[in-house]
């Protein structure tokens, strides 16, 4: 029986039991659930003891006598109109939810707010607006309002209640339980709080010798999560940063960075500097300015940790705003560990890939928790769609861990459920143990996904909540979605990246997102020096795959700036005059696997046009736009898609369109099975593991060089081949 | 038996039967088909006699002698990238057809050609570039490209071949009949051309006395229409004014309006100001410009018409640029009546309307031509479809008389044809004489269309080649096909004729068409003063009808700018972070009729979600969002369709979507059917006519103030009640 790699939820008088689970799992590694203590027995395993600790929250006394030392966020009020005549009244926070956000009305609010006419852009003069009301009872009135025009308020608000505790507060009833109470956050910005919070780790560590692992839940500031009145989610942004300011904050930046910031560079128009917008430079400035703050305190919270004689576990999640793990001073926090919640193959990549760090853990789904662990539900097939979904992804990028998180009483009373993850746990550990650690062999040539991020969101783009399904978003999420288990390097690349040419080690460039988003770039496709370079890139022989909007940014002629390049572009309606010649589908390279199969484009980029008479249509929509086409350009060679939400055909798809555009086409052959609902790895020393994301048999011959193999899998099977 | 307003087309060599038709049909005009000759027994009836006549081409002798008085185009090459090193070589006209243009190397290129570079938009100065070759072997030397940046030629070409006689040269093979010559068209802008243009019509003034009206076909200059080097169209545009340049004409410009315009005035990044574009100053200037010079000239030749005691018509179409019928100058050309052709009841109303004629005649569908006059072929079909879609509009505001074009002969082998066109017929000539020349009540409340081309393309929005169905305008054309059968008057509105206030005059706006089109407004949303003034408009009590991309120019925090107004917005991905509450549709006035039956929003505005909790969503699409809905707004109403294309059903929606807009539910109930396939028209003398647009009978309840009758309708039937 294999043992290792595995952490367990474990709770407290189930003794027997629960000794009995992690023997027969094999866990190295317990933790505390949710809200619940750890057992005694604990002490006396063999395995490591994880605990989770809230530095910034869970102290509700400090929380209570220094209000003032909350953490604050940036909202701003609705779009109210100027009909009538006279002053007009905003109520700055209706629609927001009093019990977990309140204007602060005891700052500056003429330095910190703004009041900002939305017809024209113009923030008003301090003078021309004053404030009524304190606190929740807050109004903004606006002494002469331009008929017809449009304000808002932007204000600075204290966050009262931790937006994670609140969840958890109103999703689980707690307000019926006397010993709960509403967490209030605290702001590690004020010395006060900071030296708090460090004097409680400190009593912490020694008050917790069984423990070895610190799993912080996690630092200083959440992630944007902000109720409506209806006391449900208004707005969830799991990259927001509108959450991480404050007076203190904001001074400092200004005497670091060199300039002011003000309220509006964080409501953005009310869109908040949503990942899906192109950064500016202020953003990133202050992503940058919060990352060098958050990691140098953590990195403190490490040292004490370490000194302790135990292991620091960060979270990736709520409060691990700042922390950046792809950003340039995470690994020097000194972290050992990152574990993560795993909804996908591009979510495990996520946590994998983080660099600097010692291990990294996956959290499987379900969790342990009644919702699926109930009469009639089928915690089994939960736990099939994560184990197919995240296998692409551990195989290429391996996790070291995966956890479970939740009740063990709970799953207990499903055997088929247990007697299924110690198969997926069997698995993991095999693939550790074939491989030795050695990652599979990968195609010589490296992608690059292009888009306004670059690095710093590397396996985080197109997400909104954490991997949840989005319905203007899932067709782009596919790709990424694809790369986390294809046989290919990928790297993240912003656009200063490439604007003095695309770096040589990269093959195939990818562009996916709708137009005027980060993703797909918006206004730097206005940069000539970045529409010179992708083009030259492509001329010269590289490749370029793009999804839904790439290059878009109207102008100059074209909605797509590299419509030559992909030879066709987006009709915005301008040229509906222009005849456009009736197109016809041929065989194609990329779409050998799938002949006579319907394309599912997903909720996909309309209206796309051939402007190319050399143009590869590879599938059209029922009114004969396309949908699918490669384009020879120069030297090199661009393919086309109008969505790829994720799929095994889609999945399949692109690793073809990857092979193609890379001009290699023959290496694909050598590492595939012809059936694309199985993959294929082989690694150096000649071992090939050939895996099923099908939840039917599958049977299919498996190539690898110059082997292949026929092979009957049962549902989501996998077989290792030598 | 009825007779008078109908023309018919005659031909030679069937003088009986001819006789017989135009006495069985009541004809009181006849014309003689396109490229055939007056048979000489017209001269004796007492039917007028019209006869076609060309201004601007036919005279291939003085065309081919003065071939530098050819008329021009502004043309652009194609796209050209600079991947490799050394000079760029654009071969100037490849891709179009040889035979129609060649370019003009015989002007000064250096001043009347343009090579920009499309990656920055920035126009080379002539010393970077240099001409080789001549005509149609000219190509474009760029000397030192950018790398990676793409270039066009913007270039003056001549124009060998009248695009409507081409068009009719290569669509009936006449390269095989030697009597056929392939005419070029000539610029009445070289006086040369002009006096020979007047000494022409003079003599042949004189030759045709029998001839009652010259039915010019058309003026100067062609709309634009050039085929590419497959020869077949490669563009088209029907309100296209590439074809109207000339040097001269610019030079004229410059003298005239006071500053130059370049190619690229024309050219539009490729777009050639396409109606869907909007309208540049200087575009505009330049319709100004020819409208002038062309209804100068217009004025004289009609003026020699009446001194030879001859009516003057015209042809809308074919060479009709400059002529602009709703334009300022129109009237005052003399010109006694107005002939085009009927695809629809926006076509027709287009004609129709026209101001200042004495009369307007619409030539209906289908012409007598071998193509549907075949074994097999459904002439009859097409003529009610012709009729149904024709009469709503005939019925608000009616069409003087009413044509047919073609060969009778191949007709009258078509007895059931006759029948029902005979019928027809009839049906036109009652409305006349029952309502004698008044129009239908129509509700008081006025409707305005508001775009960026306002009364200058009154019912001419969203059309691409004339009335032809094009997937990407469908949706909006629907709108103006309603209003053009619908009680209500209706005026088209620029936002000029708004930005000081929207006229009293006006009940309800409507803005339809796509985002950044001249239709739903583009850039001129992102001008305060328009915004406010729709937004006091409807917050005072006004209505607004939008469809598709209402007010659409991203910016400030929305797409839709009165999205506050409609109560919704259109997601481009950057609020996908705030969470949308699940909508339901109730009931509601506007949807009373169509209660249950999906929602047919064509080609649509997709991602339009709820940003008011007081909207009221009357249908989603299958993925949740927004396709209809109705929001109060101060003291106005909005509604919303994402598309609207036409069908009875829509039709209906619409029209109760004005009433309800315009808080004028009560009078809808007083003139309608129950059936929406049934429109219903009253008089003020109390006459009321029921007309079906069903292809199957209806029964239904026809009301009229407060009367009501139970009426059984044929198909496309109708009945007149009192």
């Amino acid at each position: 029986m294999s043992t290792g790699r595995l952490t367990l939820p474990v709770q407290q008088g189930m003794d027997d039991e629960l000794l009995a689970l992690i023997d027969r799992l094999g866990a190295d590694a317990v933790r505390n659930s949710d809200g619940t203590e750890l057992p005694e027995v604990v002490k006396h395993l063999a395995t490591k003891v994880y605990e989770t600790y809230f530095v910034g929250r869970g102290d509700q006394q400090w929380a209570l006598s220094h209000r003032d030392q909350t953490t604050r966020v940036y909202l701003m009020s609705r779009r109210v109109a100027a009909i009538g005549s006279g002053p007009l009244d905003i109520e700055v926070a209706a629609g927001y939810f009093a019990a977990q956000v309140a204007p602060d009305t005891d700052c500056d609010v003429a330095r910190w707010w703004q009041v900002i006419d939305r017809t024209t852009g113009k923030t008003l003069p301090a003078d021309q607006w004053n404030l009524a009301g304190a606190g929740a009872q807050a109004h903004v009135i606006v002494a002469r309002p331009e008929p017809g025009h449009l304000y808002t308020v932007d204000f600075l608000a204290q966050q009262l209640w931790d937006p994670t505790q609140m969840y958890n507060y109103l999703t689980n009833n707690w307000a019926d339980d006397p010993t709960r109470v509403r967490e209030q956050p605290y702001d590690v910005r004020y010395p006060e709080t900071w030296e708090h919070i460090k004097e409680s780790l400190a009593r912490w560590l020694d008050d917790h010798e069984d423990v070895d692992v610190v799993r912080f839940t996690t630092f200083f500031y959440h992630f944007t999560l902000v109720y409506s009145d209806l006391e449900r989610e208004g707005y969830v942004d799991w990259f927001g940063y509108t959450g991480s300011v404050s007076v203190p904050a904001m001074e400092a930046f200004e005497a670091e960075v060199g300039y002011a910031l003000v309220a509006e560079d964080f409501v953005d128009e009310g869109y908040y500097n949503s990942s899906f917008r192109v950064p500016t430079v202020r953003f990133l400035d202050w992503i940058g300015f919060m990352n060098r703050f958050v990691t140098d305190h953590v990195r403190e919270l490490v040292s004490m940790v370490h000194a302790s004689g135990k292991e620091a576990m960060m979270f990736l999640g709520d409060n691990w705003i700042g922390t950046e793990p792809y950003g340039p001073h995470y690994a020097s926090t000194g972290m050992d560990a990152v574990v993560g919640s795993v909804g996908s193959a591009a979510t495990c990549r996520m946590i994998s890939d983080i660099p600097g760090v010692k291990y990294t853990e996956g959290r499987f789904l379900p969790y342990f928790f009644p919702d699926v662990f109930r009469p009639g539900g089928d915690p089994v097939t939960e736990a099939n769609q994560c184990w197919v979904t995240a296998r692409r992804a551990i195989v290429r990028s391996p996790l070291d861990r995966i956890g479970y998180g939740g009740y063990p009483s709970v799953a207990m009373q499903f055997p088929a459920f247990l007697n299924r993850i110690e198969q997926i746990i069997a698995e993991f550990r095999q693939i550790h143990d074939r491989t030795r650690g050695a990652t599979p062999i990968a195609s010589p040539k490296r992608i690059g996904v292009l888009n306004a991020w670059g690095a710093l969101r590397s396996w985080q783009t197109h997400m909104v909540a954490h991997a949840m399904w989005y319905r203007h978003a899932h067709s782009y999420l596919g790709v990424l979605e694809s790369l986390a288990g294809l046989p290919f390097d990928v790297t993240f690349l912003s656009f200063d990246d490439i604007a003095a040419g695309v770096p040589d080690s990269v093959s195939v460039l990818v562009n996916a997102g709708a137009m005027g988003t980060a993703f797909s770039g918006g206004v730097w496709w206005a940069d000539p020096a970045i529409q010179a370079s992708v083009r030259t890139f492509v001329g010269r022989g590289g490749g370029l795959i793009g999804v839904g909007d790439p290059s878009a940014h109207a102008g100059n002629g074209a909605c797509f700036q590299l419509s030559d390049v992909l030879g066709l572009d987006r009709e915005l309606g301008y040229s509906l005059s222009t005849n456009r010649e009736p197109l016809s589908v041929a065989e194609h390279f990329i779409t050998a696997d799938v002949a006579g199969q319907s394309f599912d484009a997903g909720e996909s980029t309309p209206a796309v046009v051939s402007v190319a008479r050399d143009l590869q249509p590879l599938a059209l929509d029922a009114g004969g736009d396309i949908t699918m086409a490669a384009h020879e350009f120069g030297a090199g060679r661009a393919v086309y898609f109008s969505g790829l939400p994720w799929s095994a055909q889609n999945n399949r798809l692109l690793h073809r369109a990857l092979h193609w555009s890379a001009h290699d086409e023959t290496t694909f052959s050598q590492s595939m099975a012809d059936d694309p609902r199985v993959e294929v790895a082989q690694w150096g020393d000649g071992a090939v593991l050939a895996y099923s994301m099908a939840f039917e048999p599958v049977t299919t011959v498996v190539h690898a060089g110059d082997r292949s193999w026929t092979v009957d899998l049962p549902e989501q099977g996998y077989v290792w081949l030598s």
